[in-house]
């Protein structure tokens, strides 16, 4: 049965890195005793070891110990054999291309299927999604593909941002660059604010976190999800 | 002689298109009849038609006829002939995409060499780059590369975007992306406030509008640069 939990965020604006996620990652990580940590994203640079230190120091309250993806001679046995798995965030196009590189969307979605309970925060999560072109991040490097692991079947927009009231910037909106995707994709987005996270148990789909989430589904105006909501049959 | 105008935005806060440029223009399209004008980027998803009226309804003002590069039945030959060129905003993974499967890029590159005078806003700038690593906008589309004209030898980041005081976001400030970016690419990469533009005469590349803008290199402290400044050895 699967189990997954894809998180708009790590961290909250005054907290600590997954704080606010545990209860609910020691109740996701019961059974666990090892995770393998995918370290890809890199937020701001930092080096697969640093990070993946970083993960093993919060999961040491669990009981749980990480190793990172990269310290294996075959990562797609490491992912085949895995009690756990977590993508962190950072940058969406350096760990897509890192995964394409290694070819480790189907390990991943394998495992996932069988059982391994996976969690993504921010770069972590919009993999989950079927393709990461509602990622927020800056296209530092081209990966071959945009295709991700389809766990679920729309699109995820984390760190989903309204607009800023009486901003004088002529950017693009977060909803405006959706509304753009959607000229071009068919499938739904959900847009995850800080706080938010989706819970995948079996095949359901639900709303998790104290805040709504904002659901973007082409040729229709946007609306406010409660937290609760079941999303199993979204597209 | 190269004559290029590499504008941040189209459009100021409370400001008509382009109306802020308009003096420059005058003597940018002096000897300009037509020009062609690149509607790829399709900001909102308007159609090329729409953007196309858009924008020859502004250049009525200074006597220029303008053709949409989508009305041509050759579109290399058009950018060939053409007296002046314009790329618009809008997403440019949509723009870059559209750029390679026309194959124009060397050919838009061959005219502004020759001396046909260039005007790009927003993602219409960011190509101007040596890449489109530097943009802002979603990857909505999957571009084959993200290569780009490479009119200057640097990366532009149009819009762009001092962090927001006090903002309890945790997503990533545009200058943590750029110093991201510089993890995995040598090129210096500017920051171009709205309101301010790049002129290109020949092999003078001159900072222009009222703003500073800020300039990050691989390695170093971002710095800020005054209206004025020479960049044409910025690499």
């Amino acid at each position: 049965m699967k189990k997954i939990i894809i998180a708009s965020t790590s961290t909250l604006y005054n907290g600590a890195y997954l704080d606010y996620l545990l209860p609910e990652l020691r109740i996701h990580f019961k059974e666990v005793k090892e995770l393998i940590f995918i370290p890809f994203a890199r937020p701001g640079g930092i080096s697969y070891d640093e990070y993946t230190a970083k993960v093993s120091s919060f999961f040491a309250n669990l009981n749980i110990q990480v190793k990172g993806i990269h310290e294996f001679e075959n990562p797609k046995q490491a992912i085949a054999n895995a009690q756990a798995l977590f993508t962190g965030g950072g940058n969406t196009f350096v760990l897509v291309d890192m995964l394409y590189k290694y070819d480790l969307f189907e390990s991943i979605a394998e495992s996932v299927s069988k059982g391994v309970p996976y969690l993504g925060t921010s770069a972590g999560s919009n993999i989950c999604g079927l393709t990461m072109g509602t990622t927020n991040d800056m296209p530092i490097v081209c990966p071959p593909s945009f295709k991700t692991l389809g766990l679920v079947s729309f699109n995820i927009n984390p760190h989903y941002l309204d607009p800023v009231e009486g901003s004088t910037h002529m950017g693009e909106t977060r909803e405006t660059r959706i509304n753009e995707f959607h000229c071009y994709n068919p499938q739904a987005v959900l847009g995850l604010r800080e706080g938010s996270w989706l819970e995948v148990i079996g095949d359901t789909i639900t709303l998790k976190g104290n805040l709504t989430a904002r659901l973007f589904q082409q040729g229709k105006e946007p609306i406010e999800l409660e937290s609760g909501t079941d999303l199993s049959n979204l597209k």
